[in-house]
């Protein structure tokens, strides 16, 4: 029998109530398991709907919310050999998955396509039969298989964000291949958008931002943005017709999708990340007159958020970010719902 | 000053009548010109929509359709290197494109971002500022470098409809790598659906055809398809969920799409060739839960229709068809719409 340890966090009561402190049971790590002492935890827009019940989860609360995991190990399994005591490691989406299917064994967890399927990092039943609760806590204990390592040259506070914003930026980019002339588009300069900018400019690629105003230029072409356009401007989509290769969008509002495929040149692809709820209407031609593609990517695989870290290590990148007691989650909450936040909150976990 | 050679051919006088025997003027051939005498002309249901006036190319009639054009060389410019008289030859949708701009130094001519276009065979200003007329005729006079050659063992009737549907189903097979191991689907098992299930099969995927009813089963099979399957039965979804690396949609009614997105595995593409007029809904959810694309793809390039005319002589492929006279063509039309031909009408020059 599995025996448990009570730590701190701070957890969504019920749907509709604020995050409070509460105490959750962490599992002794077993053979295989790391257990890490949390040093900062990233807010990400996913955790608000999740805590909030927009997602439909219903059942699982209390619910900790948290997938931008960065801290230090505290103690390993006997079977441990990927991470020692002392390690600075990060965890982020997801902490299981099948390990059988193609998708699991091509590394790419995300899309796993097993009975398990990818077990997310709060709210959900995990191999063990116990719901997963996430990285607003003082620890956590995960599978030494599904944890990361965090390049020195990276900051813990930095660097949690990269385990979901930053991969799920780094993948799209990884995949369709930005780079040295190749002209990339980044849709919103949000928290997922800052980190589009710094790794694709990083990748060499000719990096625009489209964003609904031109409030936030400055940064975005401190964070490397080469150009800066305003999309409540009708002239943007007139100028900059048949310009990029790869577009990646964050934004999860309903966009119109055809004046994005617009922008791009043939065989460009406009990639979402952000979700809408919602069908979006997609006009045939709009891919057929020049072989486009509208594409979803969903963060990376356990290899590929290695190698973004490893990336953002070798160029000095970390999440830009405001760093937060926990109990001004709540508050916080609000102000990433305004769009009023540059660009990620990060918790910082001694204060749980 | 260009002198002209006036030419039989079926054109339709305006949008609204139905095709009649009238003479247009083909120019003389100029030096790089080869004078084609037409044999066979595919009908395709592009023909119909310009006929009709549907894509509001209105204010050229009479209009002369026809772009699955095959033939023998009768006479040539001076400056021409690529073709002899007596070659056997073939036109598909386009005559020119500018030759200048990053498609058409790809060899990626049918999407052309220059000033001239791709110039369409019929009902489209050509570079000399005359509105092409197509292949419902006797002759044709095309530039050198967009005429292509038919390999001996495809027979000249079989060969017209590889100018049009056999290169649209090509192209995007070859592009999205359909093969050995690869699990490719055919939506629809018309004109263009039965050309893809024979180039896919020739190609060494495992192909499926997924059409309205099982009525044409017995022939998908005989044509190459491994599997055959109703969409009317809502079974077909769930049973092929997540099958497919490649589908290939060639209905241009307005499907389900995200149903459709639901059969791909993870990184697979549906790809539309058929396109509908209308926008057609697509949830974000679907595409980006298993990293999937939805993709267009137009005709193909010089240089892969060529390549598709040899993959087709190599393999011994031509389409299925029904030869007609002149003066069946508005039945034909009739016929075409109510999905009553397999799989293609090629019109007897010889009777125009």
């Amino acid at each position: 029998m599995t025996t448990h340890t009570s730590v701190p966090a701070y957890a969504a009561p019920s749907a509709k109530a604020p995050l409070e402190r509460i105490t959750v049971q962490r599992r002794e790590p077993g053979e295989h398991d790391v257990l890490i002492e949390i040093k900062y935890s990233g807010i990400c827009h996913s955790d608000i709907h999740t805590a909030r019940g927009e997602w439909g989860e219903g059942g699982h609360f209390p619910i900790v919310p948290g997938h931008e995991i960065a801290g230090v190990v505290a103690a390993v399994g006997a079977g441990v050999t990927r991470h020692r005591v002392g390690d600075r490691v990060g965890v982020g989406c997801f902490v299981d998955s099948c390990r059988e299917c193609d998708s699991c064994k091509a590394g790419l967890q995300q899309y796993c396509t097993g009975k398990l399927g990818m077990v997310g990092t709060y709210g959900r039943a995990g191999r063990d039969g116990e719901v997963t609760q996430g990285g607003y806590s003082t620890h956590i204990v995960v599978d030494e298989n599904y944890v990361l390592r965090i390049p020195d040259s990276v900051p813990l506070d930095a660097a949690a964000p990269l385990l979901c914003a930053g991969i799920t930026l780094y993948s799209p980019l990884a995949h369709w291949q930005a780079g040295p002339g190749k002209k990339v588009a980044i849709v919103g300069l949000g928290g997922l958008g800052h980190m589009g900018v710094k790794i694709a400019h990083a990748m060499g690629a000719e990096v625009t931002v489209l964003s609904q105003s031109l409030r936030k230029q400055e940064d975005g072409l401190r964070l490397g943005a080469d150009h800066y356009y305003a999309t409540s401007d009708p002239a943007t989509f007139e100028t900059l017709a048949d310009s990029f290769d790869l577009i990646v969008n964050t934004v999860s509002a309903d966009l119109d999708l055809d004046a994005y495929l617009g922008l791009l040149r043939t065989d460009g692809t406009l990639v979402q990340v952000g979700a809408p709820e919602r069908p979006l209407p997609v006009s045939p031609f709009a891919l057929i007159t020049r072989r486009k593609s509208l594409a979803g990517s969903m963060i990376g695989g356990i290899p590929e958020t290695q190698e973004m870290l490893d990336f953002c290590g070798a160029h000095g990148i970390g999440a830009e970010f405001e760093l937060i007691r926990a109990d001004q989650i709540n508050e916080a909450y609000e102000r990433v719902l305004a769009s009023d936040v540059r660009y990620r909150f990060v918790i910082d976990a001694a204060t749980i």
